[in-house]
């Protein structure tokens, strides 16, 4: 299985939603990093951008990224140094738009997710789809927090279809690194 | 959608096969916990067991596990009492499927996966077929560390198809709560 255009994802703390509907900055975690990086290698994506504003954040980042490429990450878990290797971390979404942009010589179809959409584009199989006959390469946004801001959906290109859990009273509240690992394998199985 | 009989799913810390191929015994961590716990409860998993023979690790979870159910942790995050409401502590395999015999007046079909199987039964598709024809419940195997010991594996009524990443250099190594996310999804969509 290829994938038709090249997968960027990206993980953005901020602008993100906070639980009052306002918006903020989260940190980056650990789990992260490390749980998004291995999914993304591991379904194709040529990138994983880490978003976020705030520079002390960014070098804490750098440094995880780093430890994985010393002698000492590296005889623990060479693995690891191959996921990470792909991760980068960016300022912000328009950023990691121009990089992409760069990279590949054409704009990205944005994509955004997210549980509590009311309307979107449609499931993986349509966005497979608009992706073979656009021609463009996909950049796949997640939000951490309470989710990405209205503004950050609504200028996406494809909102894709919510994850619909089965549970009897409606519980629904998957972590973002199990959300990302579950729409990387749907993608991966509509292509 | 609905389960054809109730789901369990358990993470084994103990016995579990170290890098080297011997058993050992792995650390409970506290994203293990809330994640999967999440991914259970989202897609109506009726139990979910942290299998763990050490002591102190099972002290440490039930101190976690009982924190969502204080008023600091119901005021910041109701939903996560109520996904792990359904995690329970548990010394061995063993405990957990007599568990669920007791509770279900049968003994589970145990379901168990892994990244390197070169024999397994089937997909999800096949599973759920074996389910609603055996009438008896699921109880789905995850292992911490480097796997399922090959006995694990052996005693199993079902071997699950591994997750296959599409990655052009064959990179595939997901975390167990992206591996536990995955399934639950491709369970729920083979219903």
């Amino acid at each position: 299985m290829k994938l038709p255009q090249p997968f960027y994802i990206g993980l953005v703390h901020g602008p993100i939603r906070s639980k009052d509907g306002s918006e903020i900055t989260t940190s980056v975690t650990n789990l992260d990093i490390h749980d998004i990086a291995r999914s993304a290698r591991t379904f194709g994506f040529k990138r994983y951008f880490l978003i976020t504003p705030i520079k002390s954040q960014q070098s804490m980042v750098k440094k995880i990224l780093g430890f994985w490429e010393t002698d000492s990450g590296l005889i623990y878990n060479p693995d690891r140094k191959n996921a990470l290797s792909e991760a980068q971390v960016i300022d912000s979404i328009e950023d990691a738009i121009e990089e992409i942009t760069r990279i590949e010589g054409k704009r990205p179809l944005v994509v955004v997710t997210g549980a509590n959409f009311e309307k979107y584009e449609g499931k993986e199989k349509e966005l497979i789809q608009k992706i073979k006959i656009d021609e463009r390469p996909m950049f796949l946004l997640f939000g951490t927090g309470w989710g990405l801001t209205a503004s950050v959906v609504e200028q996406a290109d494809f909102r894709l279809e919510p994850i619909f859990g089965i549970a009897n009273d409606g519980y629904n509240h998957l972590s973002v690194r199990s959300a990302v690992a579950i729409y990387c394998d749907r993608l991966a199985r509509s292509l």
